[in-house]
């Protein structure tokens, strides 16, 4: 696998919010990070210094827009600010996770569409590239107008379930309506068929109700259920969709998704729900608090930094879309 | 009813893709289509002039972007830079049928986002306000700034259903993966469960094939079974999905859609199939030859009018939105 | 004084920062607060909707960008974004405290301008118009193109002076060099001479170190000495110069400053010194926590009130800069 | 004659209006035309996928906006959507015919500057450079703020003339007033005097009439005259000019044009006028049901070849405008 | 004729290139010019303070780009500024010369479009609208994206011929290739037959030399000639057309044209030929010291005093447009 | 000393405000000054043309904004544009003097901010870089979107000091209260106290009376005082302040200013003042008319040469912002 080209004009840098990955991200890529100050005055305001020059480089930084939602993306527009008047040649900004994503669009009159206003932002702060991994929709894509580069984890969470040989007698779980395309490609790759979970009650589909689903759409009986979602949040949902599929039958339940945002107790009510495991990744670094039994997360390093290289060489990056175990999946 | 304001400082024009509909509204609204001459020179160029001032109106503009979706989309971009350099005060346009919103994502490498390019030339050029019908995707809405009035047409279609006594033993059916939250919104309306069509190749969802699904998720058996999508285009998906249906005991199918495009041979499909009636509005202006037996079509001009009316008089259109059968059925 | 011009048209909201100063803000201009729901989901992002209908109408939005800044600053946008979705007519923004303001130029190599960064996305974000309070510096109104109304709080500080017979034998004191011409337009209205506190120390200057300056310039002796700064934000500025000031002989010392960030311990430090009395306005909301015996808050709420009633009314705001003890005092 | 450097970063794309032209140009520059997949759905949309990698090359497009006009733009403007989403270092993008440049102006109130909009939606979409020929007037470069490079046919077309010796007694006529300067210019390079058809009633100008002029101003009798004008649309003006000017003496008539539009039956005009020879180029490419005995058709592809080959190397293009014949020409 | 509504809301601003004019239009429309100070400093900065709110007033500012036209053109620019930063409710400019429109496409490689330029100037700085006066080309008013009221003053120019009954036996003379369209719209109005100088030295037309073309293309034998241009800027080739015209017999030559730029002796040059009246406009203010006996300076203030009122109540301009004399003739 | 990389695609050019500057630029960086023909016409207006390619270049631009200022200011808008269409590969501008820098904030009301208009034209004309000299305000530079490079002339005119022994007894003396920052500064290289002129009478400050200020702040008694200022315009305020010093006991007084803009009779001014010498650099380039006995003219060519290198290299320039004597100082 070769490295990248011309590496002294390329700077890697990471913000505040995921530390740990963007330090493996730059191993991957054979990079050191650079060197900036990211701190907060006693006030709350955001204060940065780039502590080495970066004019005429092609620059890449790595921040979640996770909680702290709002400083997050302020340090990282404020980097970008910092970054283009330093003289960068590009701005290629990571976003492993792109908070703000599920207000894509306006559910009901005089809402704001914060997705968009983000990408407006970012936009507007001149950036030249956005890597994001499993957006909420993809139809995000659409908020911009410069070049994003859609990396999907549905390959390294499917990986798992090949290496620990689940793929016989396994039905895959879509915890809500909006997320059965989502099923359905990750059930391709999987070659499985798929059951949605059929909440009724819109009010309760708003991330507050902890009531059970009363209806289950597809056959679950006997089988293995692994639910799959972009995100755990309050893990609520994924909790009470566990004991649908076990009122339904479902021999044992895997929740899967690529974001761990685990707000309140999450790893708390997947512990207590009827789940094996929670298959997450990395884009959200969670504190050990936050960390349970049966949480496994795995790293989007190798995809992110492979990603920069491509990037960076010029080559196209559709090689990382397939999954080494059914490379005739479509995702 | 209310009728609209300061009448003589608006105008609402129809370019030519759907005249009848323009028609309609117009009387709706209670004001004449105003004049302006669009026709084509002999090399195919559209050529428009406005016979009338329209120095500081507010000036509404009818056209859907339908077959000749090319030319129906140019005649609208120009139109509009006529009106805006002839000193229209504001320029609503009013889209019955947004073309290419299927084009709402990257679905492959390389290919382009034209539902947002269509967005950005309407905004580049400079209009205030669009009002859609049934979006193919809500998060079109957010690739734009401006604001954008998204009128829904489920009320009218489930009125349908209930003038006609169809609610009991009813099953809402989605025709494919992505459209499984429009069906579930719809069975909200009608107070029914929903079904899936599951088809698990995804070659033959592209449009093409004319197999049919071999999967239906969900109990249709024996129940009357109203499949429900945005658009019917060459009528295969409903054909197809109508016989999956029946072949899972389906009693009887109906077809259910906002926008009839009904490309190639739609109606000839539809009327081939196990399909009682195919339900669609007058989005899209249908020649006599592309009808058949088994359409109903319902008028939205009521429902564009009254936008109209409650835009321009300052008023908020959300009692647009709601049944008048299922008042608590949220869309 | 005459009250708003068509009122039923105008909007008044406020959103978390300062909800105190809002209402009295509203009733000084004789509407009631409209109704918004602005909350925090469990994973910090904010969701924003409008309650009531504000389809043509001028909104005035009253949000300091202070202590939690960076949630304080997204707020705003995304309430903006969610106005100019639903078709306000107008959005003017009154920002009583402009936080990042005083990061307003590169100090030092690759930093970032946040203060014109975050002018850029209230301009992006497609804002009319800017009602701000005694920007950090007056060059901030040119990081907008959109019309900025900069209001003036030093009549307001002047005030508590005059009415409390402190004008013989005072001298208006600036903590460091750049607040020079500040200290001359107070002291102008005081009809007072200045003096400097001269920290030859850059160091020293920025926000951190506790040690007292060696150098004033100006004669301080036998004098009470007032020291007028845009913004309190430590107190440890404060706090240092008025015990250089006394170390120089001065009489008594009163802080004096536009906005009371009291960020830290900053009522302590400043009940710790050999201050009289600290003069602020209450642009930032303070919790009783870090209010202290010392302080005296003078409401901002007249002037802005005002203001508002003025620009609706298209009249100028110019009358609201003049001391009503110096007329002749330029500001 | 030096080839094009680095031509592994440099992708030439022809989209469906002309492919011979771009097949043409692609053997004049030594490169192969890169792989896109162009087609139309059923319902008239256009579908585009790029089938190699454009990451980090410069990628030239060569599209005549010709008839079908609005198709053939439409499938320019989706297909840089396309590209920028990929990533392409630079989108360059050559317009042998540039449709609406006719519509340059507002001829009359409430029309459109149709050829400005097509500019402003290049633009928007971010092309990088416009390579045009023969603009229909040479302000519209001023409507593009990105370079253009303006080609000229005029030596091309004037070579004719000198390899069939029709450089005696030869006189070059106008057939309108607007295009007295193109007349004159092209005068120069073949060294002889000018004429103009002075058609006095302005509705026959309007591309409708076919009445033939009364009046020619300038000598003609007994010359050979050579009408020259930008396009050949319907051809009626051209026939009817020829029979006006052999109305005044001429011996013999030539029609010349950069831009045979062709549309209706604009051979057959042209056939039964008495005219010699039309001859034009193929900057827009015809049928063979639209070519006829008169007609002579010159190559683009070698001066568009060498344009992007000029570009491309970073070579000043100006050599292109010299005529072979008469080096001190100046056009 | 009705006068202006709403006047207490109009403000007609004066900068300092044509305050005669300026004051005729004001007496036209029936205001008073409003107050604004525009001085220069003495390192010739210009300094501009408006004396009076113009908060939410509908603002017309009269401006000339001529000699100084940089001055002139900044005087402008830097009003708007002041004026959208004063809170304008929308910002008119009327242009009656607008500067540097002959640069208006790169007559060579390398050179600017500079009437585009200041376009984008105009535009970036926000104005609502233009309000031209004989642009250059046509197209110009394709380099804006707002509404261009474009006035002409071929009316008022031939009402000197009409009212002077010079209607017989005349020629409408274009004096170079370029302006042939001109004449002919000229010739429709007076009912009259065209020629045209031909000047086959490209050297020559570029403003510099002083010989006599030899060619006139038309007959103008014992003809009264009328030369008409949209500029005489130094006279020279008003000058020697007239030498040209008597030498091919013209009986008297007029010159005619809208603006009189006049620069170096261009009224001694217009004395010394053989031209019996030069009919100007008032669009450019001139000093008694560059008018002569032959001088005939027509005022457009009635002109643009009639287009801002209709303007400004959204009635169309378009009857501005016709000859009191001939009301077929299409301009 | 390292000279230019890839130096024959690097262009030099110089406008006409200050050829010697550039020409020393020229030689500092190792190239020759590239060939353009800027002129006027007789009408006033600019004409420009470029006489070598520039395809595919990295373009220096150097021109100051001195007076002439708006036609200066025109030159460089104009040279951009025909570079930009020329197809620069970047377009970087050189401003030593940055006019109109005063206008930075409203004084007033209804006052343009013109400093951020000529910001904003640089911009929309699509420059890639400034590099300025002393900026009036930091706070300049955030008026700018692009990299500025912000070069700081304190280390030059503060070896005039350290080379003539002038460095014990100073005293550092901002000639009003805007400038006592910059003194601080000043002050930090060459390790001195500082005093400030305290005008209280605000009318005096604009520029124009030439009345005594009756106050100094701080110990100027017996001291060498160096009054520094960015501008020296019409050299009043110099004069005035130093017989000011001078009646405050300062020994002798040298002024000292980075822009010797010299309007009026600056040098007579200052050669009557007990000015011992006024420094300053060549930053605007002045006639000998201009020069006195007591001038000294800095060259910064050396320092916008070095950052011409180091900026074309990629190279941070924060070593050129060191003076060479005192290595601490902050600048």
């Amino acid at each position: 696998m070769a490295g990248i080209k011309n590496a002294s004009r390329v700077k890697l840098f990471s913000l505040n919010s995921n530390r740990p990955l963007a330090q493996a991200v730059a191993e991957e890529v054979g990079l050191a990070l650079s060197d900036a100050s990211i701190k907060q005055f006693a006030d709350g305001e955001i204060q940065i210094t780039i502590n080495e020059s970066v004019r005429g480089c092609e620059v890449y930084v790595i921040q979640s827009i996770s909680d702290p939602v709002n400083s997050n993306l302020m340090e990282l527009l404020i980097m970008i600010d910092a970054l283009r008047r330093a003289s960068a040649k590009t701005i290629n900004v990571i976003v492993p996770y792109y908070g703000y994503a599920r207000q894509d669009r306006k559910a009901r009159s005089r809402e704001p569409i914060t997705a968009k206003l983000i990408a407006t932002m970012l936009e507007k702060d001149q950036i030249d590239r956005l890597i994001a991994l499993d957006l909420h929709a993809d139809q995000v894509q659409g908020f911009f107008d410069i070049p994003v580069d859609h990396m999907l984890a549905a390959p390294l969470l499917a990986n798992y379930f090949y290496d620990h040989h689940l793929t016989e007698d396994i039905v895959i779980v879509a915890p809500d309506h909006a997320g059965v395309s989502r099923a359905r490609r990750f059930a391709e790759i999987l070659k499985a068929p798929i059951a949605i979970i059929d909440n009724r009650n819109p009010e309760e589909i708003e991330r507050q109700t902890e009531s059970v689903p009363e209806y289950v759409i597809g056959n679950v009986k006997g089988k293995t259920a692994i639910l799959i979602d972009d995100i755990i949040d309050t893990g609520v949902r994924m909790a009470v969709s566990a004991v649908a599929l076990k009122n339904f039958g479902a021999k044992e339940v895997y929740a899967c998704a690529t974001h761990a945002v685990f707000s309140k107790e999450a790893m708390k009510k997947i512990d207590e729900a009827p789940i094996k495991k929670a298959i997450v990744t990395n884009s959200i670094d969670l504190p050990d608090s936050k960390k349970g039994a049966k949480l496994v997360q795995l790293s989007v390093a190798p995809l992110l930094g492979q990603a920069i290289i491509k990037i960076h060489n010029n080559e196209p990056v559709d090689s990382l879309f397939i999954s080494a175990h059914n490379k005739n999946a479509k995702i």
